[in-house]
């Protein structure tokens, strides 16, 4: 196919750089990340986003002097091909057949005698992601050049780009009430940490690690209530970087013991610090050029994940409050929006995607303590449902008798007294359903009970999880091409690590761990169906029964709480498909819906609600 | 406790070194390994073992001025007291509450300033062992020493010990037939994989390795039909390093560009090849003494699974027919010994545990092919079936009424035509179980046909499939100390990486890989469960139904295929416990077992055949 771009289009503008370098540089890569290895990336930040025109939260590309790919995972294999321009722009739909992920496509290119020098920004790039490289194209003779600049920012800067300005909210204090646990204290923690495996140093570069550690909030982000910083912990030290208009700080700090210091202080200080110490090197959560300076600088890159990660991931009594409350709250948005939605229905009014994820944001707006979305909703109806992270609900897609329609939503609350994130998924159908729509929603059903029962040892993982999730769906021939469930934040990002339910984790869940639970099942131009709620992980002792007890350790086992408060769709469950104690499950949870969303609710919502949890609500 | 150690004890020996070694050495670290990286070790390589006591097939052990530990993991639990001797040695039993692992208990000591210098035999330890050793000790200030020689053998050697001789047996080519691929046709493939990565330098320093590239086997070591070699592949060159006494080697090589050198050789050849090029390190496989060499010469290190292993994993169409055959073989043999067993309570006669494993040993040397036993038989009546790994059946140890009997066996097998190695595990009672017996065995089936029966996608990992295994177990508030299975070796070693079933394996299953499916149920001092059959994973595509296809990737499903033949034992299943699919399996897998095992009979033994399988061989 013929090529059709502009020669001074910002693809061409790059080429250009890319050809002028010395050396010349093969392949240019864009990472999906910021300088914050965000998920959700400011829009000043969001240079892929910008470039490529592809919306999705995860997806780097690349750029090669006749060539442009976008890497795309499972989530967002239906959309990447809709937002790219596909004359200039390769869509790889990395899980599928033939489609080499970014690191397969390099060494093939390496192989080719077709890259030499592959640059990148190593300010927004993971440490991670560039030592994987390295060691996969050093071998290939690849040279990998870390670029000072982000070159796409070179070209958005120009004149008629109207690269959009920082946005800068203030950094609030969270409340001592929904944080449970004082800066101090957490500093304590991490620095006892620190010193079990002889550390000195600890620089973080992400921003929830940071929010978490200081009890600070922001909204400099889209959904996730933390503000631009790096910040260095050391025995002595805790230095929090900011943009240098933001100092000084207006929010009083909780303990005098931190100093601030403007964000392009954050090389020189950690240089400083590092000199000739063992250094905390956490290859996930910092940059390759935060790498790159302690490993010129350190004596010693202890490699471990940041003990952040680790204290954060387990939630303390208030947080673990906040985040029942929050599911609480954002449970009876979600009633009254399903409620709305029937009435327009029987009032054979048309509702589109956007028109219901508008009424459940006014749902949302209306409840205590409500800040924020915790992520972009999706709301697809018939086909768009099959789209996994599908981006923008519609204005003119109405919802059609017979269709399927499935709403992935969260919000962040925060009050004096509590705080939390939520992230539900329901999928409903408009009158009849067919027989095939209801076997697989059971499936997906049997599937989310069949995880959230699940009793299980101290030291499981998220790996044997995730395969007693998806059994019966094997059995029938049926998957999903995405994990099972990710970790959720606190009043902080809706995706964390380090646990989660999917193959890839090998973290042992532990109480006070939350993580989403989310099976699905989609037919491409069809229909999806996905059925979430969050899961705290608790201990089973004390329960009434003593299977509880494991015979050959006499620990007790943990088992799941659902946190989310919403019922599941009558008229798509066939009951005799699942077991007895599926069914059991069912109807217990359906009556704690019931119990707990009941006093919120109006007369009519009540009646409605009764209806949704199958008469459990004795 | 006060030490009753007398001065001239083989430990006291070793303190001596360690305190006239300047620096001194805080402690010693002993590994359960030998140069090859063993796990059954040559009697004159098994320095831990002889020091100890202590026979189990792993265990480092650690000896500090004033502690001498054996680290021992839940399958020696059971075992380790009653083998060392408790005035000297502590048997940690790792997974126990408050027993620290090696690398924590060495941190332990680090931090409270007890441990400065960590000595070690670099040859006979593996390179991730020290790799993650150095990781975490070396911020606490301690300096890993690797010595020379290995301590133990300097005391071992003098008079008086009597040490072993080396055991040189033939070394003898595997027939072509049973090897279904030829030495360069192998050598081919791991070329192609190392110029892939860019490697011109592939040492190995495991046997099972070389065995399976060269086509050839030895007897040197216990159970494992392979020989004390080294070896190096490079794009033009195949050197093999044999103990000088064997060269010139008697058996023709099959190709004529594999040179042949002395063990000695091994080091000076790797230095000259590695020089300045880049060099597949698999640190699982190597030794550190083998990766300092390496690391001191190469360019680059390529650190990844050696490609030898990911070969070898993915079984042949000889391999796959082998391995049928060997446990059809296999399967006569238990079967007759089972019979036998039979007769013997009948008549009234005692039967011992080293009477049955006897019997056993006896029926499998008439097979067609046997070449010895695949591992030491665990026989272990009563209490004794809780001893995971239980050693040595006893010669005075009865089979009471009443009683269980865990019976855990394998065999090698090899004719011109096949070769395959075995590995199974049943439980029987004597007379009339308890319903507890029963309940526990059930469970351990349904977990056992659970993982037979999974239908799973490409990708799927062992981890996912632990899981499931385990998934109802949990359930119960059962569980067992052990992974659900390990890879098999083809006429090589019993337990072969990458792949098994247990949370640690992220390695995903594939066509052609054969894994054991063992879970288990342990009442220390009571009884213990376990069975285990060898299954093939296979790709369902072709067979009857449609749902074999997974509508979301068009890719063919994959599955288990059973090739161990000895049905379960009828009086300990409670029918009523299992699901349809459950019975569904049995009643096919006890048809199969009827089936393939019937020609093999005689009249008596078809129809006590015919009871055990519960008469499914219409």
């Amino acid at each position: 196919m013929s090529q059709h771009i502009l020669p001074d289009s910002p693809l061409s503008q790059l080429r250009q750089k890319m050809a002028q370098h010395a050396p010349q540089i093969d392949a240019y890569l864009i990472p999906s990340g910021d300088e914050y290895l965000n998920e959700y990336i400011p829009a000043h930040l969001n240079r892929r986003e910008w470039i490529t025109g592809f919306t999705g939260s995860a997806g780097d590309a690349l750029i090669t002097p006749d060539k442009a790919y976008v890497f795309a995972d499972g989530r967002y294999h239906e959309q990447v091909d809709s937002e790219i321009n596909i004359n200039e722009w390769t869509g790889v739909k990395v899980g599928q057949k033939d489609a080499l992920p970014l690191s397969k496509q390099l060494q093939q290119f390496a192989r080719e005698g077709q890259l030499s020098q592959l640059a990148y920004p190593a300010h927004c790039t993971s440490a991670r992601q560039i030592k994987a490289l390295k060691k996969q194209l050093t071998p290939l003779g690849v040279e990998l050049i870390s670029t000072e600049t982000h070159w796409v920012d070179s070209i958005w800067n120009k004149d008629g780009h109207n690269r959009p300005a920082p946005v800068q909210k203030p950094i609030v204090p969270l409340s001592p009430n929904a944080a449970g646990q004082g800066v101090n204290e957490k500093l304590q923690s991490v620095r006892a940490k620190m010193k079990e495996a002889g550390c000195q140093v600890l620089p973080l570069n992400m921003l929830d690690q940071i929010a978490w550690l200081f009890n600070l909030r922001g909204s400099d982000i889209p959904y996730n209530p933390v503000f631009l910083s790096y910040a260095i912990i050391t025995q002595d030290e805790a230095l929090l970087f900011l943009p240098e208009e933001r100092l000084p700080l207006e929010t009083l700090l909780e303990t005098e013991n931190i100093r601030l210091l403007p964000l392009k202080g954050f090389t020189p200080e950690l240089t400083r610090v590092s000199s000739g110490h063992t250094v905390w090197a956490d290859e996930s959560s910092l940059t390759a050029h935060t790498w790159d300076t302690i490993q010129n600088q350190a004596a010693f890159l202890h490699e471990a994940l940041s003990p952040v990660t680790t204290l954060k991931a387990v939630k303390n009594k208030a947080e673990s409050f906040g985040m029942a409350q929050a599911h609480i709250q954002a449970g009876v948005a979600w009633l009254k929006a399903r409620y709305w939605l029937d009435q327009q229905l029987k009032a054979s009014a048309p509702v589109s995607e956007k028109g219901f994820a508008d009424k459940l944001y006014e749902c949302y707006a209306e409840r205590e303590g409500f800040i924020s979305l915790s992520f972009n909703t999706i709301a697809g109806m018939g086909e768009h449902g099959a789209i996994i992270h599908y981006g923008t609900p519609s204005d003119a897609r109405t919802w059609k008798p017979g269709e399927l329609f499935l709403v992935d939503s969260g919000a962040q609350f925060a009050t004096d007294a509590w705080a939390g994130t939520t992230d539900t998924t329901r999928t409903w159908v408009y009158g009849e359903p067919t027989e095939h729509q209801k076997y697989t929603y059971t499936h997906v059903l049997q599937a989310h009970i069949a995880g959230s029962m699940q009793r299980f040892p101290q030291g499981s993982t998220g790996a044997q999880m995730d395969g007693i999730v998806r059994s019966a769906m094997w059995q029938a021939g049926l998957d999903f091409m995405h994990g099972t469930g990710h970790g959720v934040g606190a009043y902080l990002n809706v995706h964390e690590g380090p646990c989660g339910i999917s193959k890839g984790y090998s973290t042992p869940l532990k109480p006070g761990m939350m993580v989403s639970m989310e099976p699905g099942y989609y037919e491409a131009g069809h229909f999806g169906i996905r059925l979430e709620n969050v899961v705290e992980v608790i201990e089973l002792e004390g329960a009434e029964d003593s299977s509880n007890t494991l015979s050959t350790t006499g620990e007790p086992m943990l088992g799941f709480q659902s946190l989310t408060m919403m019922p599941f769709e009558p008229e798509l469950i066939n009951m005799e498909q699942l077991t007895q104690g599926q069914k059991l499950w069912l109807k217990q949870y359906h009556h704690q819906v019931c119990k707990t969303l009941t006093p919120y609710l109006n007369q009519e919502e009540q009646t409605f609600l009764k209806t949704l949890c199958q008469h459990e609500c004795h």
